[in-house]
């Protein structure tokens, strides 16, 4: 099981990195040629100088939550697509509405590599623990499943008999939908008094894997690794054989940017998930910003593929919230920052002081910075500039603030 | 919108005729050879000898309703195909259960035709109101749009208002699930306020569409029409834009036979319908008996198919009861009428008289038939001798009893 999908998982990250940026210059082109937005948004853009994560990291970001207005303003797909929807294979529906595609490539979400990285191989049946219906996460493991040589079983997310019966007769190998269902499946099948015996791989996403899910379903048997993605890009990295961490996808641009802005976080650092995919002729998308949290592992993986890791799901980025009926977005605090150079982190703290709203800027600042630092009345004044809401500033020293990416924290008890 | 989806539609009969026969042919041969139900259940058949359907006729019925005690007893398909599990594309499983296959051939279940009929086309948009879950009627539906190049929305059978938003927001051209969700879809848009302009064609399946139905979606601009199939088989017979009838696929043959047995009704009776594949690799049916019942119906189609068609849907063909606690099945009355073949047609009535079960055998006799006619007494011998239980015996003239394919009516309110 220590075989690799292909040798891109195993190339030097020199080698990768040319690759990977010639792709997306060819794809940068395609998608200003070809798709509406994009003509709009990258209009300044020579896709020929984008050759390296500095120039990647200076083009503008499509939000995940943009999308909605977005595609509303030009139904369905907001102009992002190249082609007419007609010319796709599938559309999807997740919350929000937010629309999604499938365009014409084999494995379209490129889960193949992941199911293969979990231990799944052609011959291996597997049962499919997700939703078939509007959104596309089983649709994503169907055609991961066809591109392996695996068979497939839609156990969808009800109907837990059936699928546990199904699972006993039909002797399923593998297993790959959330690890909730997972775990009420085999729960399901001790009370019915059914042996699951053939079940030996699981692939999870959608939903965290607490460690001690992960202890239940290996003492029964069940080899379990996770992989995580979004329903408008698909896979963004997976598990391996060797962990911690989740190796990067060799199909997309991982980066990771304080919330709120464009500009990637000092490595290791916790902050918002952007991809970037470097081949999706219908459906390009450049600079994503997922909403979600997360942050580099450093080193390489000990299963011998060289891409970076991911520590997984840190959590959501979007934290705009309303203070005083004013909303007070993560840019805000990132600007505050800008105008005063030497602070080294800044988190919002919410809090409610009887009837009223308290707002206060934690600042870690830098005392080896050149200038003058900023005095507490300095900072006061320049975040009622950018909020138009007052607020008091504590100065800390280094090392003072959680690394958990929140650059707003919302300590009101609205219940 | 006159097109024929191949020109196997058009052939004439005789032509249809001998390739099917010569597929049919290899394909007994293929069963017998690689299949272990076959191999025992068609050891005395010569596959060269079936050329015709008197030849078909004689050979042994495989029932749907048998399915599950064959794939108990040799899990997990009954020994009827001719791979393995793995070597399949996907497994399903519908009630009862039985596990049903989907094997590597595009357009797997030919429901490319049904669509095709219906006025789908390359470019349409595809809104599938099917449960993805546990059964293939979506999958069905998902093979045969990808073979037509058309794009699929999965809208399932729940969450109908999310539904609405996406038939509205895509703008989805045709419609393909049950009647009854189509119907419930476009209540609920009313209810919204939404317009769902663009659905203009909608295929169903799986449940009956009245009259009433049918023309409702006329009125909102919706042209439907009806196909059937099974899970097991996939499509049987199709509407075309001349109504009436379901014209039979090209890819199966259909018999019409009295219910509880494998011989052929006259033409234009009805009876239970038996279906063999002609081209089924991995899972061969051959002279499947789906439990369906249905007549053929006289002449051709208007639109120039000239396959025979089907009325549709007439009701089940198992009718099996308990009475004073023993089974009778369709195949004890055909029994009866063997053993007295001055019988022309015969229905075995139940009702509920006081406390117990009234058993009542009405008979039609031939006047003109050799031999002395048999007396009620005679009868309720017979029919004693083979249910073990006891009844009276009606001799009524020619014509008298229904031609609703009945063998067994149940009159008794259980409720």
């Amino acid at each position: 099981m220590t075989a690799h999908y292909d040798r891109l998982e195993t190339r030097p990250q020199t080698e990768r990195q040319m690759a990977q940026f010639a792709c997306l210059m060819a794809q940068i082109a395609h998608a200003k040629a070809n798709a509406p937005y994009y003509r709009d948004v990258l209009r300044d853009v020579d896709p020929a100088a984008i050759a390296d994560r500095t120039a990647l990291a200076a083009l503008p970001l499509t939000r995940k939550s943009d999308l909605i207005a977005l595609q509303r303003a030009t139904p369905p797909l907001g102009g992002l697509a190249t082609v007419p929807p007609t010319a796709l294979r599938r559309l999807f529906q997740s919350p929000g509405p937010i629309y999604d595609v499938q365009g014409h490539a084999r494995d379209y979400w490129r889960l193949g590599r992941a199911l293969h990285a979990a231990g799944i191989r052609a011959g291996d049946l597997v049962h499919v623990g997700f939703s078939y219906h509007l959104t596309p996460a089983a649709m994503m493991i169907e055609e991961a499943a066809a591109a392996l040589g695996c068979v497939t079983f839609a156990g969808g997310t009800g109907n837990t008999e059936q699928q546990v019966q199904a699972l006993a007769d039909l002797g399923a190998t593998a297993y790959a939908g959330t690890p909730s269902l997972l775990s009420i499946l085999l729960d399901r099948a001790r009370e019915l008094g059914v042996r699951i015996a053939a079940l030996k791989r699981a692939s999870v996403a959608a939903e965290a894997l607490p460690a001690a899910l992960r202890e239940r379903f290996a003492a029964e048997g069940i080899h379990v690794r996770q992989w995580y993605g979004t329903a408008d890009v698909g896979l963004i990295a997976y598990e391996a054989e060797a962990l911690p961490g989740l190796i990067v996808d060799e199909g997309v641009l991982v980066e990771i940017v304080r919330p709120g802005t464009g500009e990637p976080v000092a490595d290791g650092e916790v902050g918002e998930v952007v991809v970037t995919l470097l081949h999706a002729p219908e459906y390009p998308l450049i600079r994503f910003a997922t909403g979600d949290l997360s942050r580099f592992l450093p080193g390489e993986s000990r299963c011998g593929r060289t891409n970076v890791r991911l520590e997984g799901w840190l959590g959501r980025a979007d934290q705009a919230v309303k203070v005083r009926g004013l909303f007070v977005h993560p840019a805000h605090i990132t600007e505050v920052m800008r105008r005063h150079p030497q602070l080294l982190r800044a988190r919002l703290v919410i809090a409610r002081r009887g009837l009223s709203d308290d707002m206060t800027l934690k600042c870690e600042v830098d005392p080896s910075a050149e200038g003058s630092l900023p005095t507490t009345d300095d900072l006061a004044e320049t975040l009622q500039l950018i909020t138009r809401l007052r607020g008091t500033v504590q100065l800390l020293p280094l090392g003072s603030l959680p690394n958990d990416g929140k650059v707003i924290e919302d300590l009101r008890n609205l219940t």
